[in-house]
């Protein structure tokens, strides 16, 4: 169904590998108006088009790729493309998206989204240019690593594609495009499943522009707002995302030790700033970046994609090394395979820590970096010990045990931010529609912990709230096509010039605790977000306007983003996950973390009030009223 | 608040142990009409009086102990009495009921329950004569065992007591009156956490009758049919529920080696007909009982009760063990301290194979009784590793792994019914709402495989709708007071003289498969009922009419079943159970029967069934409309 608004190609494909059979599947544009795009559009459709219970890793499931209305538009930082499916890890819903070219090169192909369905006889390649999808042969590329398979494919073309992971299954095996991942929940064992290899697009088109002069004066602002503020601006083109170590090891909030500590003797020489001192050949973004804060490092003599924060932690702190160049060999080792570092990064420490406790012995040990490199070869390829890696720390806990310190929400690994150094991130891995990531709480550790100084990460106060709000914010900014970091400049660039120990900082941080109730307040009536002063650097519902003709005001932009969160919530609701699956192991809910402060994590304190901020009732179902007021007509 | 109607004393006791305060709690007419008493009536008290998420082992939880209408009416067979709380060991709702005399000398005092909240201060007695309650010193019986307990309480009175299990808080301590026990799920350690040692009552009340001719008359009726009737006129009396032993093996549903297999070599040496011909004394029975099912044994050259089939199973044929007299000594220890016998010989079986397979190193191995005596001391007193055994097969698992055959569901030990021998009890073991008890599916068990030849075990045709129409009647049955054997007279006594090879029970086996929708409309439109010829032999709703007064019908009294297990569910979902938790471990559900037939459970072709003949939404939830229906006003 062709679109009456700018930003659309307005045509989605639907090819069903078991019939070889493609088609045009209709997404109308009241959906567009709820849903925008990305994640959210792909929940409301996985919602209709998937019955509960079936098997991700059968021919039922289905796999969305779509982009959001920013994707080629010249938007900055907005050309991310996104994948959802029912996730063969968690059983969840699972969206996760990648940076790279193919996004773009999608639309520019002339559509907006594929949905995937069946499964392929053979390793399958599609293709898709100028308006055109076909079905070709990929036993030739069956069996290649990610990198030899994207140097097989055509030159011009975006690609995403799947390594030996995603054939053999893995269960958190990612998709690849350039060196960009849709890492987490195993979408990659989903594409192995279908014998899906790859997805190539080419072409030369451009969805309309409804007011393209206001579209080019915003998106110079944007630009601008972006370059000016000092994590966009100044520090990820800089150190890339490993800038965090030090400060996540400054707080507390570091895994080391499979997540027993907070913080690593040894972390400096593991962070973004040793990287740039050592390793680092230079800095690059993905397509239409103004960020730019991937980085190329020599790793053996070659040069390759360096390592993020969340990897350097897993491989690091976590494991207990200190070795920068292992960290950069695993990482792209990883890549080569086709697997998501985090959960790898976290499954190797539980298994350290079984091996350690008697409870599966395999000689691993923190510190021992012996032998890890040809351990994640065995996990591709599921050889030995690395078979049983494979399936995660949820399914190791339930043969070897150890269920109290696998560190894993949901069935999804936890990131590399340790939860009990930072109690509104901690809430958002239990909250998470897809689990344990590292953006399921908006990524709030950036308030509290790792970004500028403005919440006191050892309180519950205001946290729920906040951790709402920050969700709400990221989903909706998911739906556009634009990066996560674009949430980055609403906070202030003033506040990283206090003193932490000056009381400005403390009178900021201590009003914090009680802004609760004003931002429950605002996520209801999000009119009132207009007496925000930070929310004036929003520019995504300005650009939206714009670029696709549909009001979108601050108002509209938040409601979107609470949308995608309940169809997202709902999706796992129907799937039997319920209240007692918003949780957290018992090492960061009942076991005082062994460094300073000691601390556990409030998650009962919590989860009551963020229930009421998102429109929940006690046993965690949307009120009619919530559903009524967002205009989801789903049940 | 007094009642209009017949069979209660129309007072119910609030006790607060914190404060040592005791009061009347109000229990309307109304409530008593959609829910009779029991553990109905029982569970919507505690759906308003506890909060969710509240520590079951804390002094928030609530003990409720009550009975129903036809307890001390002088119907047969019904003088039992209910606890319900909420379990430490599964986190759901927990009923549990119990013959012996106590519930009988408390309606006697004067009361039809008792709410027990709080903790008290110092161990604590609670004794109820004639309309008067007091608070006394137990601190010279804290410690003692079952059995010198109730020694040192008044000969007179009825009693419920805790042995040193519930003291020392193992999950599936019990409570137990004379020999009878409520025993699963750990009801006594939530007296135990009260510091509550025991409950006493003594009176000479009686509750008025509505009509005492009628009720004389259909009493009379009753005793004939119980009589009369296979099981509970002979083979009970005879036997005991250990003449289950044989049946259950010949039919493969015989748990044997922690439920890898059916059947047992040795099984007959374990029956109730080898302990007919040499440990067993008598038979006895609870007072007012025409049934007689209890055994008296000789262990040691002393004379004690004698195991249940649930006890002979599982601590038989599930450990390998065939040596009747060691199960008799076993038993009689685990009365002694107080614990449920399942949940000990399950969670054993569990250690056995974990040792098996090297998870967990303890030397117990199957068929070695040697130091199981001094194990199950140790569980009760939480030395060594008794101390693990006594957190059940779930948190075993959750140390040692071995998920797939830790034999629970929602966390409670399965009975001694091997699940893919009997589909339509396995699928009550998964939706029960305490967990898999031996009661949870309304003992299908009996129409499928122990009982007179009626359905193929082996279909999952049928099963949703009978399971949930026997859970219902059971339901139903127990908010009297009644014992669950009354239920066994609607199998006509004909089925039991059906030849297993014959023709006629071809065609009757081959009919009930299709009976399904019969049997959902049933459960919907009760009147129906009328038309079904065994229901004539349903006493119960006559009894009821005559004595209270109330116009109980076959229609109504289904209604309360229904509603009894509503509210039970609802208060599980309000604690955060789903779907996800109506389930069976992998070992029932993946693992083919070693034994023969081979077979696993196909749960997830029966739930879906289930859910709507229970008038649940895909989700688990009650329609809308079922509540309606049912005018039930909770949410």
């Amino acid at each position: 169904m062709e679109s009456k608004y700018g930003g659309y190609m307005g045509r989605f494909l639907d090819i069903d590998l078991s019939e070889g059979k493609i088609s045009d599947y209709e997404v109308s544009d009241r959906i567009r108006e709820l849903y925008l795009g990305g994640k959210g559009l792909a929940a409301r459709i996985l919602y209709d088009e998937l019955k509960s219970g079936i098997d991700p890793l059968g021919p039922d499931n289905v796999l969305i790729v779509n982009t959001g209305p920013l994707v080629n538009s010249g938007a900055p930082t907005s050309n991310r493309f996104n994948v959802s499916t029912k996730s063969p890890l968690t059983g969840a819903i699972l969206s996760s998206n990648s940076g790279g070219s193919f996004g773009l090169y999608l639309k520019r192909a002339g559509f907006d989204g594929i949905i995937i369905r069946g499964k392929a006889e053979k390793p399958t390649w599609i293709h898709v240019e100028e308006g055109k999808a076909e079905l070709r042969d990929a036993s030739h590329l069956w069996g290649l690593d990610t990198e030899k398979t994207q140097k097989e494919l055509p030159a011009k073309a975006g690609k995403m594609v799947i390594g030996p992971a995603g054939e053999n299954g893995v269960l958190y095996a990612g998709i690849f495009s350039q060196e960009r991942t849709a890492g987490r929940g195993g979408a990659g064992a989903v594409m192995g499943s279908k014998n899906l290899k790859a997805v190539t697009a080419y072409g030369k088109g451009k969805a309309p522009v409804a007011n393209e002069e206001k579209f080019q004066e915003d998106v110079k602002k944007w630009i601008k707002i972006l370059k000016s503020h000092p994590t966009t601006g100044e520090t990820l083109p800089a150190y890339g995302t490993t800038v965090f170590v030090n400060r996540c090891n400054a707080t507390n909030t570091l895994p080391t030790h499979n997540f027993s500590l907070g913080s690593f003797e040894q972390a400096e020489k593991t962070s973004g700033e040793a990287l740039a001192d050592t390793l680092l050949v230079k800095n690059y973004g993905c397509v239409g970046c103004v960020v730019k804060c991937g980085r190329r490092v020599l790793v053996n003599g070659k040069e390759v994609k360096g390592p993020e924060y969340e990897t350097a932690g897993l491989f690091g702190a976590n494991l207990e090394n200190s070795d920068l160049e292992k960290i950069c060999e695993w990482n792209y080792l990883s890549d080569l395979m086709g697997m998501d570092t985090i959960s790898v990064g976290n499954t190797i420490g539980f298994a350290m820590e079984l091996n350690e406790k008697g409870l599966w012995k395999t000689g691993l040990s923190f510190g021992n970096t012996e032998g890890i490199g040809e351990l994640i070869e065995d996990i591709a390829y599921k050889r030995g010990i690395g078979a049983e890696l494979a399936l995660g720390t949820r399914r190791l806990a339930a043969k070897y045990g150890g269920w109290e310190f696998a560190m894993n929400a949901k069935g999804m690994e936890l990131a590399a931010y340790e939860p009990r150094g930072a109690f509104g991130h901690a809430l958002g891995y239990a909250v998470g529609n897809r689990g344990g990531c590292h953006l399921a709480g908006g990524y709030m550790i950036y308030l509290e912990a790792n970004g500028p100084l403005t919440m006191n990460p050892l309180t519950d106060r205001a946290k729920p709230q906040f951790t709402t709000f920050l969700q709400t914010m990221l989903d909706a900014i998911s739906n556009t096509g634009s990066c996560g970091f674009t949430l980055f400049p609403l906070i202030p660039a003033i506040a990283f010039k206090l003193n932490p120990h000056g009381t400005i900082y403390r009178i900021i941080s201590k009003s914090m605790e009680f802004l609760g109730p004003a931002v429950e307040l605002l996520v209801r009536f999000p009119n009132l977000l207009k007496l925000v002063p930070p929310m004036s650097l929003m520019q995504h519902p300005k650009v939206l306007t714009d670029l696709t003709g549909m009001k979108v005001t601050l108002r509209t932009f938040i409601e979107i983003g609470e949308r995608t969160f309940l169809v997202e919530r709902m999706f796992n609701l129907r799937e039997g996950f319920s209240t007692k699956d918003d949780t957290l192991p018992e090492r960061s809910t009942k076991e005082l973390q062994g460094g300073n402060p000691k601390a556990i994590v409030p998650l009962k304190k919590m989860l009551p009030r963020y229930y009421r901020t998102r429109g929940l009732d006690a046993r965690g179902f949307p009120f009619e009223k919530t559903l009524k007021r967002l205009e989801m007509d789903i049940r």
